[in-house]
């Protein structure tokens, strides 16, 4: 059987903020049959996860391509491969049966065609939707645990503050950081996030940073003794104005910079001193250096889902049309929590 | 007996780069004798140690002031403090006796009155000059010690970049890396300087800083595959462009910042989408954590100067009255290696 195959593509590298017009929908022609011999797999696409970082991979350079396995840089034209949860429709190799729920590295559209091994799992799906495994029990989720537990090495009693609070890694540093036993507040953009994170998500405290003029007197109002541990996942003058408040022995770990994917010559300028004085800790870390960590992870994950001592938080768009202007909408703040488009149903 | 004890004081707080005219020498009758019953014990001084952190001591305010046991406000008029080596000339302290050699808290002056236990040790110099337990066998060396080996957690053939590397730290770094097994390069400001890293002191490369237009292809040139291990003394710039020459998983121990020193506008940015990417661990750190390695510490390098496999690079000034002017080259990259004044002959 043959099928349309529609996809997304960047035009041409994107150095600033993306746009609509960055993108492009392709549209060919797919055999959903494997020639006889062949080791490939075709998935049709059901979630894919939309990430921030993505923006490093459409850049005409980022240091992102140079220095880590997954964030290379995407070719103008070709697919755009991302984490995603699909069923096997064809499959030449013996490990994947036509049926089978699988994980792993698909795309921003509607069907994958895997041609190497090892970029896909069959996923035990545990009872949960599978949208969660895109995000809450998949890449975004790793991110918040191992940054959390391994890069902070948090005490109970530590005082925690989340930038980018609402988003899809932020909101469950968050949770974990709460249930573990830690005083957390969180920012975001708008009151409509912060009202959430103080309401449904048990935040002991948020606010809205558009609201602020001065980041360093806020922080010193959420945090009169101080913080121990801020997850950092936008740099710029949010950080200068943590490491200001921050206590000795302080963390930070670095996750994203949001503030500098679209704005090239925007920086974090944190005082030295502070950082001397202080002995704090400055450590950037990607989530793919703590695969050793995911069982782990998943194990405790699903059990916080199941007791409903952590919530799911999903910003859920329609159809691979969809996926551009979900992406375009990260850099805007117009997400609540993790991005993900839904391809089709199962 | 009754002497006259000259001292150096501030006038007042000192909010930019040093001068003569910051300092006062102050000189007062002193009884070289003590009340029966007393626990205090006067000290006449003979080495002091010079160092650039002491800047944020005579500030108005500074992240030293609250943050470090060490680095408290120095008052104007009073004595300033600073690590020494002198003679016990009185003694109403059991623990001490007329004649013994002792090390610890003194000050910029001849003579010392120690009112509080925990302040002085007795020292044993191990044969080794006096002045070599203000610097190399001191605070200076532990740093030194602890930054590289505790902080940096080095590896054999690590690539290893230090700054201010004629100064008392980095000279140390840079001796202690090479006989580890690094490869190692430090960059200073004069010729002089230059080729004494090179030709006394091993180091495999160096460079003059003001010579340089452009920090990140001058640290390409001499790092073509990337550096490690940064030990910072400077921040500024400088750590701006060894970010962008890391490698992945490098580190940087920020020992000191003198860029900020005298100019609390001077700030590092360094690019955080490569700490992100490149997994790099910014860590600052005070020797005074370290003390539980000073045993060790001590042993190594005491070795090592027997064996002639580490060289001793001080700088030593004569006489208390040149303690201001000591300190104010510090800041004009005028001194080459560790800073001391001898205040008076064994």
């Amino acid at each position: 059987m043959d099928v349309i195959n529609r996809y997304v593509t960047i035009k041409s590298h994107v150095d600033g903020a993306p746009q609509e017009s960055d993108f492009e929908l392709k549209a060919t022609p797919l055999a959903l049959s494997l020639d006889p011999g062949s080791n490939e797999v075709i998935v049709k696409n059901l979630y894919v996860s939309i990430d921030p970082y993505q923006i490093n991979r459409m850049k005409s350079y980022s240091s992102s391509q140079k220095n880590s396995d997954f964030a290379v840089g995407i070719i103008p034209g070709e697919a755009i491969d991302t984490y995603g949860v699909g069923k096997v429709v064809a499959s030449g190799n013996p490990e994947f049966d036509k049926g089978d729920i699988v994980a792993g590295l698909l795309n921003w559209g509607e069907y994958t065609v895997i041609k190497a091994s090892g970029m896909l799992n069959k996923l035990n799906h545990m009872g949960f939707p599978l949208s969660y495994h895109v995000g809450i029990l998949g890449f975004s989720g790793l991110t918040a645990y191992a940054g959390f537990f391994e890069v902070c090495k948090p005490k109970k009693g530590d005082k925690v503050f989340v930038s980018a609070a609402s988003g899809s890694v932020g909101n469950l540093v968050g949770q974990f950081a709460k249930l573990f036993g830690c005083y957390v507040v969180g920012c975001a953009g708008s009151k409509e996030k912060v009202a959430l994170l103080k309401e449904k998500l048990g935040f002991d405290d948020a606010f809205n940073y558009r609201e602020e003029t001065d980041l360093k007197s806020t922080l010193k109002r959420y945090f009169p003794n101080g913080i121990d541990i801020y997850f950092d996942n936008v740099g710029g003058e949010m950080q200068e104005a943590v490491i200001d408040n921050m206590n000795i022995n302080g963390k930070v770990a670095v996750c994203g910079v949001i503030s500098e994917y679209t704005d090239n010559e925007k920086r974090a300028a944190p005082r030295m001193i502070d950082v001397v004085y202080k002995r704090i800790k400055i450590q950037g870390f990607l989530a793919g250096d703590y695969l050793n960590n995911f069982a782990d992870f998943l194990s405790t994950t699903c059990d916080h889902l199941r007791t409903g001592k952590i919530q799911p938080l999903e910003d859920i768009s329609d159809g691979v049309e969809s996926a551009p202007s979900a992406f375009i909408s990260l850099f805007r703040g117009q997400n609540i929590g993790k991005k993900i488009v839904k391809i089709a149903e199962e």
